[in-house]
């Protein structure tokens, strides 16, 4: 197997959280690994920074759905610098270009160095920093997969809920331009206010007392007929109860960790469906050129739309305060793991 | 308003089973009520018969997901003549003649008398006994449905609950010269025996401590791609988890009484999908035509496939009997309300 010759001196280890069972972050601890190597059509990129994202909270303690072997190293995003690359045409042309990556079937990005697909990263333009462009793949681009689907699909109306989240304040951005309208949905009062700031018109709190009322009456007014929803447990259901006959919900996260609870009243005599949406999924029904084009279009003209405040940057060594920091405060914003902290 | 002439005479007033609560049987009673005219494209049934269902039990309690206006009588389907037609070319063409029935929006079968739209109705051939036309609706067609789906999805290999009641065995029946292949799930070991005198290949006992396992492996190697659950509540989700990814679960039935339970991840990471099936809305989306042809088939070549165990006929007046006897043993067969003793 031939590599193109590495860019810069790669150490033979390197420091890297590892997963050694699904106990959630307790069971996460900084080890020393042998540096991996990229193999046909893959690159190794040295991380400049990666998210904390809800899914992976959900992995840490093996709720994500999919499970690795284990140990693992965590991580479904980040952003960094390719430093190596195996075969391949777009391996090779990715050599030495910052890019923002997703990690493959094997391990994340919580490392000093990653080994994935090439077909997982995407170039990052001059303007787009390494803290912006690490959290460019699952946020923003869910975003534009769903407002996608909703698009072709005809559909004018969609609910949404988790909405104050990133991806939630992602789609609200992106949505505003053609739509379609979105019928917001948050977990706390204090999150109107967030939505209000974005340009949300329709913004209901699922805490208040008389929210499923609004949320029918909403999706009535409006002609909702789809419905994007994150948190799953009881909220699946209510989605369903509240659109008119003939609606969909796509399930894309279980913030609730609790199983979807879905009236049989609702799909025998309501003609409701309930499916999913996952990002790898609907990335793999895609052209390549279509990704590719989408990753600079997010860096360009979307950019502003998706831009994610950051509330700490923590080096893998206080992972464990970050992961704390962000479990308790996911609305303040991001904590990103930064393997090399003199390279800030 | 016009109306063809009755052809025998009419009582002013008849004897009906009144639905005064959702309270189940407690709240039914009865009653004198004038007897219903015939309005545009209706007819009025003199009713010979009429099947206790598993769904008239859900609709006494207000579970059946649809509610009619308080008072009203139950009963979704049964036999009798049409004695009186309003306008309209097939209401008339159906004066004088034995059928099948269907009640509409407004009151039900379990009466003497009951009005409903000819479009409901189904000429009985003269081989075809009240009894046996009594149930030729709501299991018989729904079978027929359920696998015309399955056909025109493509669907080799189907997965169903509650295999051993009516609709389950009329499944058994009608599917087995044309295919697709049937998974049967039972809910006690005792209906094994009945599956496998149907001639059923594949019957699981959901009872057995191995179900799931048993049913994801059968539905790996048959490559079940489609499930109809009667049950819901956790049924539901158990379906999802055994099938291949990309599986699809139509809910036509609640037997659990409980809401469907269905894992995220099956939704978000396996690409399973969930919906419903209700005869109803399969009938207005059929030409008119083809319902009457397949209910000429149903009489004919595919009489033996449907034929339905009757365990008691009972007159109104002993209608809770009927329900109790019903509700403790359904699978001893079907309880057959019959309003005209004497006409037996």
């Amino acid at each position: 197997m031939h590599t193109t010759p590495a860019i810069v001196s790669i150490p033979p280890t390197m420091k890297a959280l590892e997963l050694r069972g699904y106990g959630g972050m307790n069971d996460l601890a900084l080890a020393s690994r042998p540096t991996p190597r990229p193999g046909r059509g893959e690159v190794l990129v040295r991380m400049a920074a990666a998210p904390i994202n809800p899914s992976d909270l959900l992995f840490l303690r093996g709720r994500y759905g999919i499970r690795k072997t284990l140990p693992t190293i965590p991580g479904f995003e980040g952003s960094g610098l390719v430093v190596a690359a195996g075969e391949g045409v777009y391996a090779r042309a990715l050599l030495g270009r910052r890019v923002a990556c997703a990690a493959s079937s094997g391990d994340g990005t919580w490392a000093e160095y990653m080994v994935t697909r090439a077909s997982a990263c995407l170039p990052l333009l001059p303007h787009v920093s390494y803290m912006g462009g690490a959290m460019l793949i699952v946020n923003p681009l869910s975003a534009i997969a769903l407002l996608d689907i909703a698009r072709r699909g005809g559909h004018r109306a969609v609910a949404h809920t988790a909405a104050a989240s990133a991806l939630g304040r992602a789609l609200v951005r992106l949505a505003q331009p053609r739509g379609p309208v979105l019928v917001n949905i948050v977990r706390r009062a204090e999150q109107v206010a967030i939505l209000r700031d974005l340009g949300a018109t329709y913004i209901l709190d699922s805490s208040g007392p008389d929210f499923d009322r609004q949320l029918a009456e909403t999706c009535a007014a409006l002609h909702v007929t789809l419905a994007f929803d994150a948190i799953a447990g009881e909220m699946t259901g209510r989605l369903l109860r509240a659109m008119p006959p003939g609606g969909r919900v796509l399930v894309y996260g279980a913030l609730s960790e609790e199983a979807c609870q879905i009236d049989p009243s609702e799909f025998i005599f309501r003609r409701q469906q309930a499916g999913g949406f996952w990002l790898s999924d609907w990335i793999a029904r895609q052209s390549f050129l279509k990704i590719v084009l989408l990753g600079l279009r997010l860096q360009t003209s979307l950019f502003k739309a998706v831009d994610t405040v950051i509330q700490a940057r923590i080096p893998l060594e206080r992972a464990h305060e970050g992961l704390a920091q962000y479990e308790q405060q996911m609305s303040r914003g991001k904590v990103l793991l930064v393997p090399f902290v003199r390279g800030l």
